[in-house]
């Protein structure tokens, strides 16, 4: 096991309706600094098409990381406003990661059993 | 407890190389055509950018379906061949669902709790 790998992932994947796209960014860009300087944050992947769907990836040392982020005040508003006028559709998915491999194709492999 | 919520995730964010997308394209349209008649297969999402990077989850009831889907030939094949020539980095991650929460804005929540 690797004491670096993370524990928890959260999936949230979203399609945002025809909206405001420079406050939503911004916000969105806000929220993603907040987040990595939370306690127990290891990381995040985040991909949009042009279509506004999106995938967001979070990684997490445990699952009281996780619930302390979501009682964050500005990211409590964030999702509120989400709710309220950027989402058509979302889904957050809070899972324990089992087993992590990495392939590099330099050679940099690294294999990890979490649990 | 919803019966018709996924177990598992399988996260498979990746980035290529300088390929040949037609290829790489053809072969990965196949996998995903592959892997949704699989037994236990429950849905995917899917997505990529211009620059190559792309997050792929794959979801299923269970982990010996994700096992049953890694030993497939195909996807065997296919798998060798991304490492051989397609992938410049890739990361999989074999993940338990703990809680799934569904927003739509026309109202169709659901909120699940797997386990």
């Amino acid at each position: 096991m690797n004491n670096n790998s993370p524990h928890y992932a959260v999936i949230f994947s979203s399609q945002t309706t025809e909206i405001e796209k420079s406050e939503y960014m911004e916000v969105a860009e806000r929220m993603v600094a907040l987040a990595s300087h939370q306690e127990g944050f290891m990381g995040m992947e985040n991909i949009q098409n042009e279509q506004g769907f999106s995938i967001m990836i979070s990684y997490w040392d445990s699952l009281t990381a996780i619930k302390q982020w979501k009682k964050n005040t500005d990211h409590y508003a964030a999702r509120k406003k989400g709710r309220e006028s950027w989402y058509k559709t979302f889904t957050v998915s809070i899972c324990k990661i089992e087993h992590m491999y990495h392939f590099a194709s330099d050679g940099d492999d690294n294999k990890s059993q979490v649990i």
